[in-house]
């Protein structure tokens, strides 16, 4: 039998307690499938209360995280605290003592990872994270592993459950923003304080650690352009479905040569895009490789055994050394890279849906439509509804950078007969594959 | 910098030439972002020209394999031969000089996997085959690493290019099956002689070999249940979509109290299953594991760039020793796992689509139904057309067993009024989460 491997959970919420269960529940299973030695040996928390609540042994409770570090036979610490303050501090003490880390933390990483990541280097230790980004879906092994030797051209992902669980109700039910979201927040798919979901900041964080991994080049935080639903109307999803789209919440990524094009916002993605079928509180991340075109990885982004799935196979490859291999080789973990060149957010290309309130007055739509042809802005459709005032005028463009529209919003906000501010929302085509 | 590494394929073909380009024109890229120093020494081919056909230089060209085996450098060997009989023979010598080997042969390793593995064991060598399913898709990877610590409750793959671009065409396009063939032979996505794939069983290959990861135990290729497309008709594909279904060619494992329950045939899926949304030739496998839920993945199934893109990631995984690691410690490799034990056929159960033609007579259809109800198989739906003689009969029937369907259709081949051998195909339902 091989040596026994103490793993430490720090933290038993939601997904500390669905590991603790899955790494006890099924320890005899793991450890015959896997060949090793595995075995929970504490849980970490304030009091033993959440450990009773997940249905666990009290006997696993630890309060006092220095145990962890002493005992030596625990060589993997698996951090689900969350957060940036005392998370960081587990990891880093964990780090020093020599212990393996696996993390669920997208935060932490997306603002720490360079930090951390030395720090393992320089004590011998590896950093799982998996199940910082889609939550169950093996989406950091298909970049790190499986997609290894491409180039990756772009991916876009539905990487925020709440916000997805949101979309699909305003989408299927017709229900408002805020209608769904209490929704969500009843059926525990949003938190008390969802700020971080809706605003997309959560979707930035992974869309940060996916582009470091996807292109060798530490993204910045601050240097994204990040959009979230919260100000979405219900009026601009129903006219994505009468034009042959949806809304999704994307993380996007492009490589241009002049750059890396990277955002999150709300966008319109053609309903033939797989992505468009991806509903309710379920992820999807679509990586175009230049070898192997278009790939998709799907399921659960978020709950407690979903994302306990994705954190156990990190532990299990902290384990075998496997993870340990890729740490010691592979060029772009976030400790090593360059920072990212982004490119200029005037320079980025994209289609365009407009939404415009007017006056039913003659002369309106030549003047809306001049101004977008004096940028050298061109109509793909136009709607105007036969209805009572205020007129809607819906217009999808052709490709256009954003600095253009962005002038043309400008202008035309300044025109007497618009009576709101426009709206503007990107439209995603399917990325084209260049495979070869 | 790193110690050279070379690398041999054998077989410049559609994948061997493009695994050659992607090694050749994008190495540069690939050891950098790997950390590993790959060269690409030889391409083993009885002459030179496909080599001029890919575009390669042929200072690569190897036409003894005996020198490769020799090369000491040459630590890898890419075996993309094909088939059952010389493929085999590279592979074994190549093991046997200790080289690992990398290999894209779903029909080898299914017939030979266990042999195989246990040479490659003896001889301190590991054999890479993420190209055998799945094209480009790391679904391998996923099986193996990503859902390790689950139990696998079901999967459901479209694994077959070729057969899912003769489906998509019959269903979009109203086409017959000779046609869609035609067609498909026509764009190279069909071999001038298709009988692997459109009788199942290419998907056969597939089903066994994941099934072996997935439930670590041994599938013999004979015991499967095996159909394929080629007696499918228009007038069921015309069908499904009326009743809100896709016909799709799955290759489908589910585990059951009473064994593996496993099966290759062209099913009905409904049109909410993101497995519906795939059309032309691209693959994709819905996995379903008891801590993560439903998981997918996408994408290209063949063709030369992305199966190399396969290949090219398990060079890497065996140049940084990763896949030696998994292959040290997990405990169901094919030649250390027991033979699968399989449920009776007639015990699967399935809802089920019948359609029947009968003559136009007062009766028939309480006859059709006293003979469901006799067997204790209840129907969901019903259609009867007023049409021409000879009238259409179509059911869609709620949960029974394979063997009280047989006995069914066996009884009403035998009615008067049947006039031709009833179709049945099996509903796949959505299969239920269980997360837990």
């Amino acid at each position: 039998m091989s040596e026994k491997i103490g793993i430490a959970i720090i933290g038993c919420g939601t997904v500390g307690g669905a590991t603790a269960r899955l790494l006890t529940d099924d320890i005899a299973y793991i450890n015959k499938r896997s060949g090793l030695n595995l075995e929970l040996t504490a849980v970490v928390d304030r009091d033993p209360a959440p450990l009773e609540k997940a249905g666990l042994s009290t006997t696993l409770f630890e309060p006092e995280f220095q145990k962890v570090l002493d005992n030596e036979e625990i060589k993997i610490v698996v951090e689900l605290v969350g957060g940036l303050t005392i998370a960081k501090q587990f990891i880093e003490k964990s780090l020093k003592a020599g212990k393996h880390v696996v993390t669920a933390n997208k935060a932490l990483l997306a603002h720490y990872g360079k930090e951390l990541f030395a720090l393992a280097r320089k004590n011998g230790a590896s950093i799982g994270f998996e199940a910082s980004c889609g939550g169950g879906i093996p989406i950091i092994k298909a970049l790190t592993d499986g997609l290894l030797a491409n180039r990756i051209d772009a991916f876009f992902g539905i990487v925020n459950g709440t916000c997805n669980y949101i979309l699909t109700q305003m989408t299927e039910k017709g229900q408002s923003y805020r209608e769904a979201l209490k929704r969500a927040q009843e059926k525990g798919l949003a938190e008390a304080d969802p700020t971080l979901d809706v605003n997309g900041m959560d979707s930035a964080h992974k869309l940060a650690i996916m582009s470091s991994l996807s292109y060798g080049e530490h993204v910045d935080l601050d240097t994204l352009s990040v959009e979230g639903i919260d100000n979405l109307e219900g009026m601009d999803i129903q006219m994505s479905r009468e034009l042959g789209y949806v809304v999704k919440l994307l993380a996007a990524a492009r490589k241009t040569d002049e750059g890396l094009d990277l955002f999150v916002a709300p966008c319109f993605i053609s309903n033939d895009h797989p992505l468009a079928r991806v509903s309710g509180p379920f992820n999807a991340i679509s990586v175009y490789g230049h070898a192997v075109g278009h790939t998709m990885y799907y399921g659960r982004g978020a709950g407690g055994f979903p994302t306990a799935s994705a954190v156990a196979a990190d532990v299990l490859a902290l384990a075998m050394g496997v993870t340990q291999k890729a740490f010691e080789s592979l060029n772009f973990w976030p400790d090593l890279t360059p920072e990212a060149v982004l490119i200029d957010r005037e320079k980025s290309v994209n289609r365009y849906y407009l939404r415009l309130v007017t006056d039913d007055k003659p002369g309106v739509v030549a003047r809306i439509t001049t101004l977008l042809s004096q940028k050298g802005i061109s109509i793909s459709s136009m709607i105007q509804r036969e209805t009572l005032e205020p007129v809607t005028v819906v217009i999808t463009t052709h490709e256009a950078n954003e600095g253009d529209i962005a002038s043309v919003l400008e202008a035309l906000e300044t025109l007497p007969e618009i009576r709101e501010k426009p709206i503007c929302l990107r439209i995603m085509e399917e990325h084209s594959e260049n495979i070869g």
